[in-house]
């Protein structure tokens, strides 16, 4: 039995996909809210990766502050343009000297950010339709002890905590998936729709609503013609691609708020509403796991841009999101888990203060019968919990 | 029986004072999210005010993304010194120009954060330990039909939802009004104390464990000792003060990292951390209700700072909680009450989706028992939904 | 006779008195430019200061690149508004740290900016009417070398050079003292006269026109005849004092750009155009010693800002100025003199390269008859070079 | 004879050659203050351009307050870093809307500015080694008066003058060239020397000393010998090139701040100063004619990135040098000759207050043996004044 005070429990209530209504939203990559987080994790991934290279370990940051400021745009049929700059104001903190040696952290900032708007938005001209600043500040000095020795688990810098779920309900994986395939494969020949991509899942009963926002790309809409062709596809694809996760009824709907008739429609230049009026900040968007979940508990932790080594919270709300898969993908007979991990202030994280596992199991089966089985999962995960930290570096692990 | 679509269910779990672990936080006024907060909602009062004198309703405008960069301090006994001011950009948009009348947003912003900061933070010097700057963009044009004739209760601009509960634990009324009163009554006769008070409260079965981390101001701190004595007198007030809402066991502690060994010590020049390395923005720390309850369901919604009248998410947040307290406070044997209301994009804002109430009796008594009661007052609390817009532009409704 | 290289010659043409067309200007304190200007160097006297209260002698720094960006305003009889704030954006180099000891360079700066602000324009709301930010960076290392020892005569960090001269011009004492005496006196009791006030003068034989462009303040100025009145007073106050400098023919013209049919005359809100699209940069006003006069050799120096222990160019132009005074006020018969000090990299700042003074003499006077006299005036005065360094600290010397 | 006001008169003193002691300063374009006109002009010709194209004629603005705040660099050989980026705030006026239509100035700006660089500075990464930020706002509403109906020549909107002489002197000639050459073909072929290149000439009767001060790139200097080579190369090439221009004595010394032992040598990663303590701005180095030439009269306008079509001191600068050169090329006898521009406010820019050209004659002759011929050509570049607009806005005419 493990040391680790790891408690499993039956839920009291149903499992979400079990009750009458659900509700899920994913904001897309290019939403203003989700460039901050993925610009902040941008910025972290490549800090990390510095201090790595330039003095073998992680050195104490944090950038998980991006403020995005929108800006203003005239988009038109066949192309528009950007008329004032969207300004982003990347912030944090970060170690700058360490041992005599400075690390030029504003400037790897700056290039990680480019580096990341070049690659996720093809529409966007960086340098002239968005104004890159930066403001990394040193921390605290007794910040920097956190660390520890080489190898060692670093200890607890927080009182926090992580929550994660598996295995996804159908909404939550055709809201998910609809957002990542549109991004991924779709938009690759569809040139015509951006990565501003908002994805609400309504279900009631078995009944299915989904409503998509996309922003489509004025270069590759030249009339109302093709972008009522440019709608309709996309809610084809979604409706196809949701059969593959339901046999539910699914609806779905695609730019609900366009008025023809008055001209209103979702048409951007650069592919993201942050061209004109959306504003966004980190932390604000989707959780960890890449959904806001209403029916689940939710930590308010903003992961993306927190520092992966020692940063309790986002360590714990990765973590308990993967071990959470784990078990569902070993364990059988489980309808739903819900994985909690609280931190205790100055011990080791993979020793937390309780790992609380919640579970509803399916058919007649007790908890007794998988209690072990989970348990040692959770065990394990614990005890490879600097592996997240290496994924989260490397890129293999998203926060939002 | 009301038209609304409202329903009251039996929850299926335990109430929260119920369960074996509760945790809950509270960050005060002081701690940099909250300085975001209090600035973004100053600054939307203010705008709010604004545009009801010069052009007799409120227009569109949202002021919910103040970032603040962390300053550079060096506290000392007796008084010590900012090196680097912190840097706050209030972020946002608004209506700059209506029927040909230019509405000056930029320095009624700038105003209105000045006299926030002035009134809230007395150790802070707005202007040399404070750079704030403004950067309010226009919306889109689109978004300015919303707000509908004058008097019409406006239509939902987002599906969104927001949750509310009443009664408090114990946990949670010592953790809020520890910080409340500690920024009350006990700073003006305790000047050593600052504003950035971080309250954590931990209840197992019927031991809570408050810990509050109390930021003290340096010119009224001579030595070690004296420093020492303002500790301890934080920690008998909040002692104190715990036996008025609980007869549980309760443990306080008070700047529990301190090494007075090593000489670090939570001594500031300012009364709050974001003069020396902690960053922050809207939305990051407390809930609508003044709150963070990993327990209890929770919004992501960034509410500081929303425009009141319109904004869905901000007006279902609030009244979802004033119902909770309402019912409890008007009906018998309730233990817990949930309130969660879900808009219906489109429709008036008083006839959400759905008004969710689920309850937790007391002793043995049925939801039908109080059904028709509770029922009664969420209607009549709906009907009277612009009645919280008007008490939030008065600042009679707290947002975080 | 001196050993420093004084040369004193005879100037080849006449004295700008004495040609036939003279140009001169001034740019008031109120003037977008001179706003920098004044920043410039009330930030400069503040580090100089600050440094010798905490490590007994000035350290590195230049502070001379205000950069102001205009607002936009409103202005209206009886009391307008700024819509847009000013931006002023304190850039430089200072030292932050000296033998382990802090220097809140960045707090000083926007301290001093402040004091500078709320002293100089009344009408001004430091903080709603202007976003003071601050951007000092370090120096380059090697520069903190040239500072010596203490007590020593610093070296000449440059070639560069400096130009004075003495006595004023009818024309230039009139432009001089027609902006010195708005600003200091008549506002006083005319608060309908704001700060940016700009005077020309033009001498074209013995007719002289000043032209006067002076901002009024909205909220003293009811109605246009009101403005009307205001305007004529500046007239009969410019008229009027010109008579003290000058037997010659004046003409007054005040705010000739006014179009009172068009509704376009110069009414401000804060009293100064920057409220309003004029932008403003250090060093491109009044040369060092208040004036633009192109009939006379002027230094291109930036001079406001500028470290005043070892900034070759400030201290030359000066230090020229002053001892072209004391020449002038010592010696008889000396209609016009032009004092020239070029420095020579590395040597000690009292022993230029060359000083040459050129001598316009009055009747038949010959330059062999002053030239002992000169020559002994200009070495004192370069015995005592430091003297300039303390009274540019003290405020002593005004730099626009 | 000319209706317009033309005073051709015999200059009163020496030419300029003739002096004893001549100095001439050119800061070369890669200096931070020749940077800020460089990305002035840069801007205010895409705007010129952007206005023509889009409304068929160029409307107010100005571009022509651009900061540069120093980075932080820490240069190696074989190749550094920059540690903290420089930043770039390009400020000015524009017109964003002109009948309905909105013009994109601050991405126009913006691109513009990346374009500059990018062209300019081969070894400067735009992006990570430099912020390039836009605060442009729209100019006072009654300016855009000024611009009159199409093809009409503009009316003067300012009292104000333009200087402008020929032919250079053998010193001039050597300053400009020298930057221009390495700046252009040298640095083609020797990647080891940047772009911050300050040129000095002193002259002492025929004793010419060159002071250059060459910005190393230390990704092409991999040792101290390999940068003492580099050096030698730059004093060879400008010593083989003073003789194309002059028979006196040169002597020519590069980088004379240098300490070998020190290890204190001009060594960059980027090719200017600004990358390290060198803050700059607009119009605070070279004068319209690429020279600072303290023997001469100069105006303190900052030509760069004021409006070519309006702007009297910058078109009367420009206007008054290009005067100079056609006279001295195709009159015979003159050895120098001062021309003078002096606006009359509304009055058309063709038409000057006064035209003055002050003439020293070779040998014997008389003013009055080419005062016609003088005259003639001045008239007739007044004529074609409009081409100096056209020529500034195809870049063909350098303002720095």
């Amino acid at each position: 039995m493990s040391e680790r005070n790891i408690r499993i429990t039956q839920a009291s209530g149903q499992a979400v996909e079990d009750q009458r209504v659900e509700v899920v939203e994913r904001k897309g990559i290019g939403h203003p809210d989700s460039i901050c987080d993925g610009l902040a994790e941008a910025v972290s991934q490549a800090l990390a990766q510095a201090y790595l290279d330039r003095v073998g370990k992680v050195l104490h940051y944090n950038t998980d502050e991006t403020q995005l400021v929108a800006g203003t745009s005239a988009p038109a049929f066949g192309g528009g343009e950007v008329i004032e700059p969207i300004y982003l104001l990347l912030v944090g903190r970060a170690t700058k000297e360490y041992q005599g040696q400075r690390i030029p952290t504003d400037t790897i900032a700056l290039e990680a950010a480019r580096e990341y708007l070049d690659e996720t938005f093809p529409h966007l001209d960086v340098g002239s339709d968005v104004i890159v600043d930066v403001r990394l500040g040193e921390g605290s000095g007794d910040l920097q002890e956190v660390f520890g020795e080489d190898g060692a688990v670093p200890m607890a810098n927080d009182t926090s905590y992580g929550v994660g779920h598996a295995p996804l309900t159908e909404t939550e994986q055709i809201v998910l998936n609809t957002e990542r395939r549109i991004n991924g494969d779709y938009t690759d020949e569809h040139p015509e729709i951006g990565q501003d991509i908002k994805v609400m899942g309504k279900r009631e009963g078995d009944a299915i609503d989904v409503t998509v926002a996309a922003a489509t790309v004025d270069a590759h809409v030249n009339d109302i013609h093709e972008y009522r062709d440019a709608v309709e596809g996309v809610r084809e694809y979604v409706a196809d691609l949701a059969t593959e996760y339901t046999d539910r009824d699914v609806r779905v709907q695609v730019n609900t708020a366009d008025d023809y008739e008055e001209g209103s429609i979702y048409l951007t230049t650069t592919g993201t509403s942050a061209e004109q009026g959306d504003d966004g900040s980190v932390g604000r968007g989707n959780r960890a796991n890449g959904l806001i979940t209403p029916n689940r508990p939710m930590s308010m932790e903003a992961t993306s841009g927190k520092n992966p080594v020692n940063h309790i919270g986002k360590i714990y709300n990765l973590l308990s999101t993967e071990i959470a898969k784990s078990v569902v993908s070993e364990v059988d007979g489980i309808r739903q888990l819900q994985v909690r991990l609280l931190s205790q202030i100055g011990s080791p994280i993979d020793d937390p203060h309780v790992a609380d596992a919640t579970i509803v199991t399916e058919g007649g089966l007790a908890i007794t019968d998988v209690e072990d089985e989970v348990e040692a999962i959770i065990d394990d995960e614990l005890e490879d919990i600097t592996g997240v930290t290496e994924r989260v570096i490397e890129g293999d692990l998203s926060t939002f």
